[in-house]
């Protein structure tokens, strides 16, 4: 069964973003065992669509569409798909409706230009879509289909994986499964060091190694013709690796380092406040983003000046004079003033040169120091970040979530 | 002048990279007044790759592939095209020395396979790496071009700049002039009614609409002989835009809405600090991506427990009590106690309900209220944001800086 995947959108062609459904796609027809032939893209442009259409359908049995689905004059791949495959536009009410809904709760107008949305080509499935107003749609014909869904990634992922993952398993053979290990705090080299033999002799499962948000991720995949079967064949491999590599592992599975760490919190009942400078509010944002956190977390400050250290943490003013404001001692201090200030069983704290100007010989862009207050103890670590200012924040944000858990882990143990 | 873009490599394909590259190519391209109509991606496999070539030539002029030049038995780009344009491959003595060279520095031995990096297509122009050890090159024939380009982005990038952009520009006839203008605060289909007429009369500049991290922009892109000519032709357009849809434009060009109301508070030398609530930091976290920002920030705070905005913001436990966290009350008084307790000019709150729970008849989630104390004024701002938490946060997060960017202008005009 082959598949070939078409964005279509000048946005893309032009290079004004990147086609990241391409990917997500191509990995999750991975995961089903069907084989992705050919990406392309095209214009909102309906001849070049249409002529993008007959190429694809030559070389492959199902074409998955990305973008075009939206309200304007220039979204057009449902129209052209109508005309590819002889089929007239036909109303759907009760799209009509979701959109008539979703633009009530905004209060915003209809527009004539929305209904369009509501037209799909005659037969097509519909499906739905949650996190906007353009529903996909399946055409089935003369043993082809043709899959069109949103552009936005935040809508087209969700609709793949809810709706679009069933339909295309009746094409699958067997399975793929796959997982992903975890790792952090080494480098993507020195791990393909580590496990170069490994890779090279596995075929089933594939073993690929991504560097992802800072971290390191192995992905596994491993076919078999029932999920059990494949799931079988990769625990060898899965127990090597760990041997290998299990002190840089944190975890398996979708869950990152901060959702790890959020529920580690609340399951142990530990409150946690964070005292920022040069993360400057990223740390205490990825707790809140985790829902129910309000169980563990009441406050979090940004204290960016000295004068703010000082104020609402207590740290001494000879500590900022005599050893800096980045220093393990101001780290010391901020993480155990935090802890204090919000009564909390879990004070971090982050001070550190993040760029691109303000470094020193001593103290080089990208020298940052973690303090953790965890119960009794003050725990406090130093960094040296390489990259852009965005980049020393957030690896240092990714830094005290992997200490964090590491004590966590250890504190469940012996608590 | 039509060009294509072809990705070549399984890692593309089965989507273990994203295909960034046509993203950079694509650009450049339109920035050379060349149209780009087709983007693709095949495997490494020398039948489908041969076959894309075919398909490549027959709706293009000028293709260029990215991949497959490397040391090993699976990168096959320049064997194809050689087969392709009925050329043999031929070794180029240069290349194989500069190859050996770079073996010699690196103290590592030359392998057979590294040697395949010296032969190309009998006629190709030969295009040096200084970043990498394949060469790239070019075959003309017949009035097609076929430009191969190494894979990696940190080869192929600095490639294209310097050799390929001085090559192709034969190729252009004038010269493309693109620029964006940024809107938020309005729907993608509003935006789209209210100046449908325009976008449909436009040849030059074209007007392409689109939704970009919860704004919206409008990309110009007019042709002209000279730069000059180019800029002309937009003005009279941009002029009609502003007349339709000034109140929602925020700016033109590359800077977003974080960094226009840094630069407006630095330039204009106003203090600012938060409070946030459903935010939880993402404010100041954007206010201290900003290099420089300490001038005029000094400290932020996230209180999320409604004990944290009594002790912190001095919020009248009867206001929490009365009228609830999520109220205009309560923003308003947590705006104007952070601007007190941090001695800033301005003082900006979030509260609002970013879900998936906490939601109710009255207070749905996804409603937030906004203050923004500016000077001597305490402004609020009722909004319902409809998406996931992450989403909520975001576009609160976006609104609060369209809200302060747009009191800085008022300001600076009659300050």
């Amino acid at each position: 069964m082959k598949v070939e995947i078409i964005a279509v959108g000048t946005e893309v062609l032009m290079g004004d973003i990147v086609n990241t459904n391409a990917q997500y796609i191509a990995r999750m027809l991975s995961m089903l065992g069907l084989g992705t032939y050919y990406h392309s893209a095209v214009g909102d442009n309906a001849i070049r669509l249409k002529e993008m259409l007959e190429v694809g359908f030559e070389r492959a049995d199902i074409v998955i569409t990305t973008g075009g689905l939206g309200p304007t004059k220039d979204d057009l791949t449902k129209e052209v798909a109508g005309e590819f495959f002889n089929e007239e536009m036909v109303l759907d009410e009760a799209t009509l409706k979701n959109i008539e809904d979703y633009f009530k709760r905004l209060g915003r107008p209809l527009s004539d230009n929305n209904k369009k949305q509501a037209y799909f080509p005659k037969g097509s499935k519909i499906i739905p879509n949650p996190h906007g107003t353009a529903p996909g749609c399946i055409i089935e014909k003369d043993n082809k289909a043709l899959i069109m869904l949103p552009g936005p990634p935040s809508e087209m992922k969700p609709m793949f994986k809810d709706y679009i993952t069933p339909y295309l398993s009746k094409y699958s053979s067997g399975i793929l499964v796959s997982t992903v290990i975890r790792l952090f705090g080494i480098g993507e080299s020195r791990m393909e060091e580590l496990i170069e033999d490994i890779i090279k002799e596995q075929v089933n499962p594939t073993i690929a190694p991504y560097a992802q948000k800072g971290g390191l991720i192995l992905r596994l995949t491993s076919w078999g013709k029932t999920r059990e079967e494949a799931l079988d064949s990769m625990e060898p491999v899965k127990k090597l690796l760990y041997e290998r590599l299990g002190d840089h592992i944190y975890g398996e599975g979708d869950k990152g380092l901060e959702t790890l760490v959020c529920e580690e919190l609340i399951s142990q009942g530990l409150k946690v406040s964070a005292a920022e400078s040069c993360t400057g509010g990223m740390i205490s944002s990825s707790l809140v983003n985790y829902p129910g956190i309000s169980q563990i977390f009441d406050e979090g400050h940004v204290t960016y000046s000295n004068a703010a250290k000082i104020k609402y943490l207590g740290v001494k003013e000879e500590t900022l004079t005599k050893y800096g404001a980045v220093s393990r001692q101001t780290a010391y201090e901020m993480a155990e003033g935090v802890a204090k200030a919000s009564g909390s069983d879990i004070g971090i704290s982050t001070t550190g040169i993040a760029g691109p100007s303000g470094g020193s010989k001593d103290k080089p862009v990208g020298l940052v120091y973690i303090g953790i207050s965890f119960k009794e103890e003050v725990y406090t670590y130093k960094i040296n970040i390489t990259g852009d200012r965005q980049k020393v924040r957030h690896m240092t944000t990714m830094w005290v979530f992997y200490y964090l858990l590491e004590l966590l882990k250890k504190y469940a143990k012996i608590g």
